[in-house]
């Protein structure tokens, strides 16, 4: 069964999100730089969240780039990880309209744990596919990126309803650790393709 | 005349339609968990709707898989798919914010009755421009999932006025028939592939 | 230069449009029949527009298909009808709100009017890349179909204010025309695939 | 590494942001056509913002033509050049609602600004994988147009304090010096297509 159309739904509905997130963002009344600025935080997670978003397309594109064959369980998995990324933008306006109060920001943690897990299950039924010595295989290793943040996540939740901003910048540091692309996977890939 | 331009019309047109979807869980104004509570309701039918459309994406993709020639009645018949798809955000929204009210049940099921019949109709387009003998033709053979779940819907919308939960119950069941992807076309047509 | 990306944009771009005319159906407040009865107007027009749409996006679909050059005036002819169509989901609003009276039921026709001079000029570029005897010179032959829908066009605005249940027939009957898949085009193609 | 889904993702994401455009232009309540006065301001950067993003898909089309290997990097530049992008729905909306106030109009033209340095980066980005020599290198030569721009933005911004209509102008100006297709590119890169 081919990727290609899982490849192209699966960008349809990432460049779908990361575009609405943008909604978020209504247009003040005001015409001077004060009508921004209660924008500000709703602004800041605007820009948080486009990055996850990017960093989840451009890990599945990685991934994917490595993926031969699909089967009805990868589909389903793949789902269950745009399901989770479908709710991004409702935890981002949530987050940003109560400027990072301690529930949505513990919401907002708890839709990025959850996406991480749909990811995690995504490569495991992608690995089951294949032979435990190819090359996607061999540069996951034991995802150590992948448990850390999912270790992380699962700290900051909790963490939210003592103090909010630890919470916040567990999230920023998982996107630092992301940010950079999944260069185990690039390199190891490369010669193959 | 190829099929390629028609899958990414279709995949298209259902990615935005299942992203639309979480624009109904509209944002609340405070910021502890009770402001949630109102939107459960919303939240279960986004939930159901974006499963019913995963699998008509699915399914759709099994199909066109199977899928040699496209003539302009094919083409109609996709369109005509598409179009009571759309309306699923409608009547989610609708049903949704109505707490699963007679009516609006009954809309959405109307809805997703409206969709098998164009689905089915699909099928017969395609199926005619193959041989009798043709991989997607044995894979279907009389369609028992289609008719059942033609069957089901029909059932459930005049049971909405009687009892909505019933029905409520109907919709999910016919989910869970088809949440297991279309083994029967994935299986046959892969020696082809 | 590849025509690929050329189909693809254009087919993000009428898919989004054919979807986000759905969000002009505002989900009503009450829960029974009634409560859907002011919507009427709005998804007749809703139909309407959705058959345009359609209608554009399976004739520059045959189009594209007998297309084997692309260069920039080909592209900003594009670029140029999606602007037109672009609009459509706003004069559709307008029409269906105000339950088809004289200024938006005009101003609907305009950009139906303005869509179809569009697609001529895209026509012509197209054309003015092949040979005279190309198939698709040869299928379009003196473009009937187009010059009769423009010429409808013309006299529907203005009908519309003097009666605008004409100018609404008008544009029924033009889709009626198109509604038939362009079949010139397909059956003379064909051979040449 | 392949770019096609970096293209697919691209073309989705801007195609997007072109439509979700139109959903700044709300539908008046009146049926007349004073009713569409106040949305003149609105309509006409409506226009231009449809301009400048078509511009730009038309260019990243052309660059990405003559583009042969991605690689990380590309990948992260393409998606800052996306987040300025979808900026520009927002900055759009502020200023036509403003009518073209001084702040707007210079929120209007950094959006602008950030989108071409990014685009310049990417193309930096782009040059970098390839020889000095390559078609893509040589027609962009000293990147004359891309420079001007930049200078344009760059002196639009302050000026919209002074006076927000040579704001308005320059922005003008940047669109009709870009809106002939990179003939350069095209051009130089044809040869070897």
């Amino acid at each position: 069964m081919s990727k290609n159309r899982l490849e192209a739904f699966s960008d349809g509905v990432v460049a779908i999100l990361i575009t609405i997130l943008v909604l978020e963002l209504k247009i003040p009344h005001g015409s001077d730089w004060s009508a921004l600025r209660p924008l500000l935080p709703v602004f800041l997670t605007y820009v948080l969240s486009f990055i996850f978003l990017a960093i989840y397309w451009n890990n599945h594109h990685h991934m994917l780039q490595a993926t031969e064959r699909i089967n009805g369980k990868i589909l389903w998995a793949n789902t269950h990880l745009l399901f989770w990324l479908s709710l991004v933008p409702f935890v981002t306006g949530w987050m940003g309209e109560n400027h990072f109060a301690a529930i949505p920001t513990a919401a907002y943690g708890m839709v990025l744990l959850g996406a991480a897990i749909a990811y995690t299950i995504l490569l495991r039924c992608i690995l089951a596919e294949q032979r435990p010595d190819s090359p996607l295989a061999i540069a996951v290793g034991r995802d150590r990126k992948g448990n850390i943040s999912l270790l992380l996540y699962a700290v900051a939740v909790p963490l939210a309803f003592v103090n909010e901003w630890v919470a916040d910048l567990i999230y920023v540091t998982v996107a630092l650790i992301w940010l950079v692309p999944d260069s185990r996977i690039e390199e190891r890939v490369k010669p193959k393709v």
